[in-house]
């Protein structure tokens, strides 16, 4: 089969192998598959990820001497049925998944393996128990985002928001938009969101921010503290007569970025008792001054991914209409197309989301 | 009055100016004071103490040339009365208080203020408000530890610990014997609690800790993990079926060093959803791999200090026997002796808490 091919730290296309569905799986054909800001992350630093999986029990656990063929955020198509399967669901079915194999032996990752080929590919091998069809009349292109949509409302029900409880989400690149998707989805407002690209705040008001700041021009947390203003100063908790300025909503943060200094300028521009929800991946070793936190009495709650229900339920969002994600998309390409469009994500005026069609000619 | 002062970062014995009392504020002469952790930190990094808390809107805020009194954790005895105070207690009585004076302008910290001096010295200024009668029968050395005692009741009430947690204390100082005070007064068991320090360890066990381990010996997370297994195995929550070991209680894990390298460290070692209690007060910019906390879903809820409720409730605990915090008190000094007790408190076999005593000959 054709797909985009990570080898030698560079992204190819090639002719492999098509992966044989084991026990209880079922081997399908892509259609659709999102590029994540992980991948761009493990084509630059694989060496780095590599290692810092083996130390920190992450996912990346891959021999780089070995081809990967990336792409976890995908709608299928089944095509045939490995051993002991129960074919509920018929050949030509198109399906979302989590991108894991079960096994007995335990979960496997599809995408970031040497095993199990992602999405930048013709086929996979799925694990027949994960799939969930497609409902008739959803777009594969709005099915293919159930993952990274699903990556926001984890971290918005991790964030176990409260009555006057209000958010703030800093950077608006796919992770800050499916937040934000999501905020609105609960019905928490205002929501305020910051990106310096005009681009990514026009999509984050798209998908339902209610303030986007640019942070050249104000603070965030500025532009924040005006919005989170108890709108009746008697719903506010008591507070001592000399705190000066009108009371304030709790803070929840939302970091979205996930570069080396994000978390420590969150927490130094934090109000206190902030609650800071660590949604961007930062695969980098970092710095913090714990005093920032302790004095502010932050709260820091880092998020991995989506249980299988939020999966689920973030695809019958998507397909009942809940949530917007239809902004995200801003590019197609083929298997060919792959390496110029890890390019071209760089920029964040061109594009938010690249989705990967690699039957594509 | 005679005082030991903090004074081109040396500590001296001094005649200083007895602090008038203002509006609302009464005069007390102090009859002991313990000497915290954040005190010896203070006079080892003070200007590094003053940059932190100038950018991290901490208590440190001092002009180191001009003198200085520390001393936070003190019982004292009323003398005289400012301005429009309401003299509910007399001039003879014993009182512990929150160590500030709470002002029309603001909170002021006493102890580390250039103009409000600690309990190092013979006499300080406290705000009426906050005083509380020592109750009959409680002794001045313990009505002493109410302060350090009532920051390990906050850690604990900010853990916002459920049914089936399991507690693990890193650091068996005065915070970490604090922490397992309020532990055991709870009622949550079994607690595990670390330190290299045999004396420590022993001291652990007198407050309430259920199992000590020496670091070198034995891991504190394989410790904890071999108490926290359900005892029951009915009572744990569903789990995948490939997952080895016993099923685990929720891990609740204080921090109670405060140097550089325990937030990653404990990040490092945590189990999934580890939630992780930063009690220690680390003031220097410390290293974290944000990974870490991401592949294992980590929370990090930094805490300082206690509120008015917790003083309170704490020098109650104390004075009705609910807490044990009388181990804690390893040596007494004199103004004279303050500099010397600094030197010892850095071993941790022969000291945990000394009291001042600044009328003691």
């Amino acid at each position: 089969m054709r797909a985009t091919v990570m080898r030698n730290k560079k992204l190819v296309v090639a002719d492999i192998s098509v992966p044989a569905p084991g026990p209880g799986e079922v081997l399908v054909k892509t259609l659709a598959c999102g590029i994540c800001g992980s991948d761009l992350h493990a084509l630059k630093y694989a060496e780095r990820l590599v290692e810092g999986a083996r130390r920190a029990g992450g996912a990346f656990i891959m021999d780089l001497n070995r081809d990967v063929v990336m792409g976890h955020e995908f709608c299928a198509e089944i095509v045939d049925f490995g051993p002991n399967t129960q074919r509920r669901l018929k050949a030509g079915t198109r399906i979302c998944s989590m991108p894991v194999l079960v096994r007995p032996t335990g979960v496997e990752t599809v995408g970031y393996s040497n095993e199990n080929p992602g999405g930048y590919g013709e086929f996979m091998r799925l694990s027949e128990a994960l799939l969930l069809q497609v409902p008739n009349g959803l777009t594969t292109e709005r099915a293919a985002l159930t993952e990274p949509m699903a990556v926001g409302l984890h971290a918005v029900e991790k964030a176990r928001l409260q009555k006057n409880d209000a958010p703030l989400v800093i950077g608006c690149g796919p992770v800050g938009l499916s937040v934000i998707a999501s905020l609105k989805l609960k019905g928490v407002h205002p929501i305020v969101a910051a990106d310096f690209s005009p681009k990514r705040r026009q999509l984050a008001e798209q998908v339902g921010a209610d303030v986007v700041v640019d942070p050249i021009q104000k603070s965030p947390y500025e532009s924040w503290a005006q919005m989170a203003a108890f709108k009746n100063p008697a719903d506010a908790p008591p507070r001592a007569p000399w705190m000066a300025g009108p009371a304030l909503r709790p803070a929840v943060i939302f970091e979205c970025v996930g570069v080396p200094g994000m978390i420590e300028g969150v927490m130094s521009s934090a109000p206190p008792n902030a609650r800071v929800m660590v949604v961007g991946v930062c695969m980098e070793r970092d710095h913090i001054e714990p005093m920032y936190g302790i004095n502010k009495e932050l709260n820091l709650q880092f998020v991995l991914g989506y249980s299988g229900d939020e999966f689920t339920t973030t695809l019958h969002n998507i397909a009942e209409g809940k949530i917007n994600s239809d902004p995200l998309v801003t590019g197609k390409v083929g298997v060919e197309g792959v390496a110029k469009a890890f390019e071209d994500l760089a920029s964040p005026e061109q594009h938010a989301k690249i989705l990967v069609e690699p039957w594509r000619s």
